[in-house]
């Protein structure tokens, strides 16, 4: 498979487009673009069966993507804008999958300690939970109200164990009808680094962000539905000197006339040489911006309320 | 039962040996003292049958104290020492329940946001664990080498969730063979707040400490043994003006002679009156020193110690 | 004097009348209740010669008193109130001192690691800054703003040097016209711990709510004038027991009628001898809500608002 | 002046050679090499004139770099090793500057909050100030001790004051004999970042590191000496996509024999073209291993040692 180096569904459809010289659609994956605004812009793709799972490595279902611009100088106007925007779309994935009242457990996966890494438990911090609330004091939560529980399962190298293994083992007691998913996810562009989120039906691997795969939470390993939410928090730094060399090559096709030499340059998927001499090897190197403290705190109170409002 | 206010198995001793007028030990209960050093004590309290059991109200099995005076003050030689009482203490106590090789887990309650609640978690972040490693990378441990894993769990107030259900969920999927809960308690005294450890083999009642008591994680609950280091971090201000009003009765007593006025007031348990005029109904009021922050970063720094060394 | 063990002018005031069973007010103290609201309640005291500054020991000037009742569980339309109330009364005080675009330094003073003492730091964390931008970036500011900065200089157990000496050092460098210091202070009331405001025109002495005291930050040591917003953050444990006992003594008095004994005890200001059996020497025993963390995240939001509306 | 993006003055020196085809010493300035250890390495490097300053763009002065290799991982031991080493290189360069008694003013340059910019004020917080014990308990000092005070300043965009206002501020009211400051650098290597330490007697400009060049901090500023810690934490996103470029195009040149057109390409400073589609105006992208907590915890402890052994 094309090693895409991002989790976000329309960037790898991109990239396979553009790979494949395709000029429409991928078969078996379909597109919907909704303008919302000047400064939100959202879109959907749809895989639609095993053809277009194939084509971009991702999962038969639907992802939203929800394109914030200018994240870190919004105004608190414009936060509450994008939350809505994102509520709405949670509320309809949640509503096709569960009922009103059925209980739902929000999970918020990565390092609290990193700080790119800390998204999901610091999201969780701000859920208002209720579960407890209608066992032992039914009285302060209004009648009709959902049971929500969260819990911040911490990271394999802290736990030692898999989070697979962490939350099958409370899905089992807790019994939640659905989850929803809180996790960093790599992109390919560091315009979107916490400042775009992407929702999915799907479930999700934890940690494909940050290089360290581990098994998916899903509905085939918890036996429940699993909305993710996702939202880039790094670009691995490989991707930035592959498409360093992509934009030069490119540029030394257009002024000294393409040679076979450059093309055949650029369809070797990276350039090990270089890459091992820049990067050093036992290393995990991330592209970061400097305020990357900053736009998680706009992300976490987005993300805290767009939940708290739709469930 | 008498309201001991007191999580401390040897304070629990002394208040009924006082409240009951008892000379020797009290049947069902066995007291051995230890003294290791000027600076540091410990004694072994042990509840040998159901009327020890009933007498302080808890549970049948061995509980250690360890005092470390002064700990605030400590230099870096003195809590090394500590650090080996200690783990010398848990060593004994893991070695009677499980073998060299049988995987642990471990625990930590309460709430890391909370200054005297975060302990547990805090001594959590510092556990070496390696039960990944033997399954991902056996060759970065030791032959031999013990698997161990570790959870801070959160608190019912954040995620909705009891403790023993998230518990009891890792516990069936990692099938661990011995638990090692770590957790803040209350006291009677204000000198063992963060300088006094207990560790015993009975298991514990999560936030017994801090005034919200919840099931119990024990070997009754979860199938395999559970032992518990616990350190008080707080004490209840209704105990500090149930001993100022004995102090005070006391006085009067010794001044003015006995009366049978006095007498009959300090035969009630508590001073409902008064303290409802001092103490807010809604808060859940503390005493604590104020350096309390650097007292838990000395405590968390020598239970991690001591639980590494002695796994 | 008086052992006050209060910061606050009102409960200083409060405590010079019943000890001296006053019926009306002191001669040279003038006080104004305001009711502004069912949940917040603000008063002023006005010290209006040295009568009334040699009664209740603190320097001439206007003290203003808000109370917001149940902060803790405010919604944010109550904490949006409470900011209205306090940034109007912070208004009034900075008109009087200086003009519209007098340059303003904002110093919050306490230890940022000791969670009852981090409320200064975390208030300057929230200030919006502009000193800088009308320097470097006028574009990015209205016209006419007012220059603004802020620090927080530390505490002398961590720097090693007097807060005063810090201050005016930058105060003759940057030569800002007024100063608004933050801290905390200390109460007699529970109640009142994180959810009362002093704003005072008479400047401020660092560290008097925690028991270190230091040289006073004010007009007379820095040459221009210091507006002090303080909060009570906690209770001294020794006002708990001097409490505990004056009502314990008052109940023997009413119900075993009242004896000359039992005055003459009540007339000692305080009772060493219970204390010091209660309360370890080397300690700093504070008395604080368990929940004191939300507490102060609530008023650093409301202070830094109200800050920077009424600046 | 050549742009280094670099504020290493070995790397300076590297670049300067390489561009001019330098052989041997750039005139003016001089290098010496101690090979302490297979794991820790450290040079020396003296501009001499300003022929030597012109040069590479450092003032006259001594710059000692010590290279820790593999800190990350590295345990107690070598910890202390490297604590050791650098403590002698701090403790040379202040002997030669000041008395034994002489008062020291510590101060750590940077934004306590964006992990990357934090070390400065994480070392100040492990200082051991005994400037007030002096003064207010002098039982509590060795006799002879020195002075040492230690303050965090915080940074331009937080305060709204030039950190050189601020410092120069408490210099003139403490008066200390000589300056230490802490800050972040930039470094051209990425293995160099937190595992390097640059010490220097020249004074430093603060906020280089990170792309906020400020008014320095020197004896031609302060008018006491200036000893500048420094340690690499980030690497612009610009120099790894330069070298990235010259390495393709060296490979292009060995492999299909050098052009004018590829020579004329790399005489270039940089490929504005390329690197403005790669990273967007208004972010400042930072090149950062994924584990910058854990190295900046090692840091940390190392120089704070370092310093409260050398002084």
């Amino acid at each position: 498979m094309y090693n895409f180096r991002t989790d976000m569904a329309d960037e790898r459809r991109d990239i396979y487009k553009k790979a494949n010289n395709l000029e429409g659609e991928i078969p078996g994956i379909q597109t919907i673009e909704k303008a919302s605004d000047e400064n939100i812009k959202s879109s959907i793709v749809k895989i639609l069966n095993e053809e277009g799972e194939k084509a971009i490595g991702k999962p038969i279902g639907t992802y939203v993507t929800i394109d914030v611009r200018n994240l870190r100088l919004a105004g608190e106007e414009e936060l509450d804008k994008a939350s809505n925007i994102i509520s709405e779309e949670i509320k309809t994935i949640v509503d096709e999958k569960v009922n009103k009242q059925d209980e739902i457990l929000i999970v918020g996966l990565g390092n609290q300690f990193v700080t790119p890494d800390s998204l999901g438990p610091k999201v969780v911090s701000e859920i208002e939970v209720t579960r407890h609330l209608l066992k032992y004091a039914p009285e302060c939560v209004v009648p009709g109200a959902r049971a929500v529980s969260a819990v911040a399962p911490g990271v394999l190298g802290t736990t030692g164990i898999e989070t697979l293994e962490i939350i099958k083992g409370i899905v089992d007691n807790v019994k939640p009808k659905l989850l929803i998913v809180i996790d960093s996810l790599a992109s390919k562009s560091i315009e979107r680094i916490s400042s775009t989120i992407q929702i999915s039906d799907t479930g999700i691997v934890p940690g494909a962000g940050v290089g360290n795969t581990r098994k998916e939470l899903s509905q085939n390993t918890l036996g429940i539905p699993v909305v993710a939410i996702g939202v880039p928090m790094v670009v691995d730094l490989a991707t930035i000197t592959d498409d360093c060399l992509d934009l030069f090559i490119g540029k030394l096709q257009d002024e000294a006339r393409s040679n076979d030499y450059l093309n055949n340059l650029k369809n070797q998927d990276n350039y090990e040489e270089i890459k091992s001499a820049l990067i050093p090897n036992d290393y995990n190197m991330i592209v970061t911006p400097k305020e990357v403290d900053d736009l998680i705190k706009n992300m976490k109170d987005i993300i805290s309320k767009s939940i708290n409002y739709a469930i």
